[in-house]
């Protein structure tokens, strides 16, 4: 099986143009199809919280329960923001574009940077937490957890290669059964808990005291909750896919996915509190509440089985958004235009591989552990939702439409919030992994704007604008490059006669013996062929004929150009070719940068 | 710096052809030159017995001495038998051209593979040995011995891509020293035993019978020893290096080379039984000979340096000798030709690479430790004396000149010694290493045979024997394969008119609003060449260009070619490249396996 079939095999046979067209979604789905992303983060954000605050002791764990409310307050002024932006980007307005468009290039490059950063990021976190959610309920793949996020990403990537539809079939029922599932969780949980049907063991009552914990550590705790907001700004990049009314439908979604997804964090945190969960190493906060409130019994492996499969949802949403976002930018020439390019199933095949190959090695590195990649989390998401705040306030004040000063009273509010907490996030987090994003997205910025003079300079160096439509004349010298005489050489010659009259043959001479041979059979077979013999007392092929090059073009000028035909035989198979002298492949690479020197390799096909 | 700045550093400046001359040595640099590699195996032959007699006790040491003793006759029997070969090839009788003279191609070949094999195998176990040498002197070494082992190579290697001559002042001083140094310890050591002025403590003065230790173990003691006879062959390969008469002496060098062979080998175990010297891991035979004959002075770390020398420069006779057997292998079609080019330092460069990579890759994996290697080592040059012997007695049965009876003879006893000393190799070393060489003598073999049959067909099918002198001439299509218009293809159209009058220029269209802008601008720069707009429902710019190309070859018949002429712009720098598309080297990689295609890249250079 050769290469090209097994690509065939995994990824499928190309799809024609026309078959390119976008499902328009109602409601429900759009619920499902967007809310994937940030529901998700239910499943670690509690976590990450007590994983930070156990440091300062069982008893700082308590502080959870007012943590996760500032964060719920966040979650409510972050959803209140971007219903603003839906009703001004109904085109649908991701952070890029937005920030671009009101607040300039370089604002918008920043917003880019972090978001392509970030949605590596929701990939190897979702997929991590997502191989966890399978090991607190199996443990005995536990030590496999690298080798299962790999396959995970590997899985995404090669459907995404095929060409997911964003087909509402598919994302319903997993999202609606974690929103049910996790909701039963919370509702009996807390039922149970008012009128004390479940064993329970609240974190002691009385905390310590905040200098017992530390402002700092607090703060840490509370940054690290704020992955529960990653993916609340999917809805208002996707507003084209809605029905019409497109802007209202996505907005009641995004008020629909702020209700449930602040009181599903609230839940699973309050109950962590209420039944005294402690964050373990091999099982997860969420299976450890599942566990207390269901026993482990059918209904504990089926909230572990969805809480896994929307993990991986919200994973394959940024397999659509990375590509997309590498899609504006190749587009706007700040990364390599093979980025724009779709694949032959319609997908932008580069970005999908770019994507999977990063958050693999990323996943690599810190071994498949969600707590390990948190750091490095969430830093680009408040960026950006920074910019698109910090945008949306200097649209209304340029616009000026109706309602406009509790608009700006609003997103002002929202990038104010949003700012602050971006700080407290990378202060907190800065030793723990968020410098590391700190120093990326300033070099990606650097290196889109590289990119981006690049394509003017070379567009510049192209341009016809100022060139006459005539251009003089080429003059060709054709000159076939000769070692010795056989079947391969006499259809090079046949070949340059059909270029030039004036074809000529040149031979490096290293040896004079060989030479009178050569010159004796050229009589016969040389095809009439003019022979020039070049010296070469170093025995080098190259040095002669380049000199001999050279001088033709210092005699002919500007508007001359020197064709090599180089004779080639092609062995029947490929390891063959070792077996003769790459001497074409040194020549062409020699005379690559000769300016007007042209190389031609006419191949003789051999059959055995 | 670039590399070929860094070549010029390590490897100098190139040598013309002219320069290339052999110097004549008289009989004493002769000796130096020839003999280190045969006298270098003293310096381990004797540990390598010990080695293998200490498993059956310190007792069965004793053995060594017998063993000794019988090593000696054989090398005296080898001697005499090369004394023939020299009289018989005075142009030099290396064992693959005396074989395949005398009794055809395969056991040339085999005795090729054997000794190409051993040339690696005398490399590493010099060069291990050598390094033993140094770390047995300086203990603080001994960690870092493979290292010093890959650098040893290394160097050896480097020295030989310069071009080293074979300069006798080079190899005189250390050879004749390592003959009076060791000649000193044994000559002081044995008047020390027959006066009593050593302190002695010989093996057990009664060794255990024969059924105690085994005779396979006494057999496998012995063809360790059997190292000591590698290099031998040196003298009667080298013949014409001599000054005349070139045989006479030879034939005197070689019986000198044998007797202080013999001399040293029988000493240096003669003391190692005398002073009771048992092998251990970090400090050799000879050296712990030494120190007991000479103390820890400055004699004793002479002898040290002087030992390392030697065993490098018989490092160094496998960079003249693994080389020029290739060449003729090369020169024979039976290895890629490559092997037969000399570098630009008129020296077989490909060889001496190829043979350092082996060398050092078989010193990493044995790590640097010449008892490891020794199993694998002696088969090979057993095979090829072997092989020689026999050789000379088909000869002498063939010519039947005068004296042809005996000569036969001693040859024939030559031949029969050798060839079971050689099957008791095999088989005592067997498991331990020795079958690694016996698989890969038929490999190589059955290697050479096929790339012999390969050349032979591309001969065949090159030849033009039975070609017409006038072959009916091509016809040429010109395409021009354009994705825009600018700069870079307006060259290609240029250049493509001096090709055919009637070139065209062809265009994938992918979407039609571009195919209409750039058909509006093709009026004004195409340069009045004919564009065809070929269609791609799938996107794909091969697919359509490949059925337009193969309709064309099949209109036009065998006589035809279809040159396609690619547009290219060359950016300044080399990573400016990765930010374009890379579809030319596609394009060339489709079309190369098409018969009657030939593409032309027209390269456009950007300046910045």
């Amino acid at each position: 099986m050769r290469l090209h079939d097994l690509k065939r095999l995994f990824v499928g046979t190309p799809l024609p143009t026309a078959q390119s067209r976008h499902e328009r979604l109602d409601k429900a789905t759009a619920l499902a199809t967007f809310a994937s992303d940030a529901l998700s983060s239910v499943a670690y954000a509690t976590e990450e919280i007590l994983l930070v605050l156990i440091v300062a002791g069982t008893a700082a764990l308590s502080y959870s329960m007012p943590i996760a409310v500032a964060i719920a307050v966040l979650i409510a002024i972050v959803i209140s923001s971007y219903r603003q932006t839906i009703l001004a980007y109904p085109q649908g307005g991701g952070a890029y574009i937005v920030s671009k468009d009101n607040l300039g290039v370089l604002p918008g490059l920043v917003a880019a940077a972090a978001l392509l950063i970030d949605y590596v990021l929701t990939v190897a976190v979702s997929v991590a937490a997502g191989v966890a959610a399978v090991t607190s309920a199996v443990p005995s793949l536990f030590p496999l957890r690298v080798w299962l996020c790999v396959a995970a990403v590997a899985a995404v990537a090669v459907a995404n290669l095929r060409g997911i539809r964003e087909s509402g079939k598919l994302f319903a029922a997993p999202t609606y059964l974690f929103i049910a599932s996790l909701g039963a969780v919370v509702a009996w949980g807390v039922f149970g808990a008012v009128f004390n049907l479940l064993p329970k063991a609240p974190y002691q009552a009385h905390p310590p005291g905040l200098e017992g914990v530390g402002l700092f550590l607090i703060l840490r705790a509370f940054a690290s909750g704020c992955a529960a907001l990653t993916g609340v700004e999917a809805v208002s990049d996707g507003v084209p896919a809605f029905k019409p009314p497109e802007g209202h439908n996505a907005r009641v979604v995004l008020t629909w996915l702020g209700i449930i997804l602040i009181t599903l964090f609230l839940g699973v945190t309050y109950l962590a509190y209420d039944l005294g969960i402690v964050p373990r190493e091999h099982e997860t906060v969420v299976s450890q509440i599942a566990r207390h409130v269901f026993g482990t019994g059918l209904a504990y492996y089926e909230i572990q089985l969805v809480t896994m499969l929307i993990l991986l949802l919200a994973a394959n949403t940024s397999f659509a958004d990375f590509p997309r976002l590498a899609f504006f930018l190749a587009r706007d020439r700040f990364i390599p235009r093979q980025f724009a390019t779709q694949g032959d199933r319609l997908v932008f095949s580069n970005g999908i591989v770019i994507l999977g190959g990063l958050a693999i090695v990323l996943l690599i590195i810190f071994g498949g552990q969600t707590h390990a990649l948190i750091p490095l989390y969430a830093v680009g998401v408040f960026i950006s939702f920074t910019l698109s705040q910090a945008s949306m306030v200097r649209r209304w004040l340029r616009l000026r439409a109706e309602g406009w000063w509790w608009r700006v009273w609003l997103n002002g509010l929202g990038a104010l919030v949003t700012g602050v907490v971006m700080l407290t996030i990378a202060t907190t987090k800065f030793s723990h992994g968020a410098w590391i994003v700190v120093l990326l997205i300033p070099t990606l910025v650097v290196a889109f704007l590289t990119v981006h003079r690049h394509y003017d300079t070379v567009a510049a160096q192209l341009s016809l604008e100022d060139q006459s439509p005539t251009p003089p004349p080429l003059e060709n010298t054709v000159l076939v490059l000769v070692g010795d005489l056989h079947r391969g050489v006499v259809r090079a010659l046949q070949y340059a006669q059909t270029l030039s009259p004036n074809a000529k043959a040149v031979y490096v001479e290293t040896d004079p013996e060989r030479t009178r041979r050569l010159e004796e059979r050229w009589g016969k077979w040389g095809m009439g062929v003019p022979l020039i013999v070049l010296n070469s007392p170093y025995r080098s092929l190259l040095g002669p004929l380049m000199e001999y090059i050279d001088q033709l073009r210092r005699q002919r000028g500007e508007h001359h150009v020197v064709t090599i035909v180089l004779p080639e035989f092609l062995p029947a198979r490929w390891w063959q070719q070792l077996l003769h002298n790459q001497t074409a492949l040194l020549i062409k690479g020699q005379l690559l940068f000769r300016k007007n020197v042209v190389v031609t390799d006419v191949p003789y096909h051999l059959k055995r």
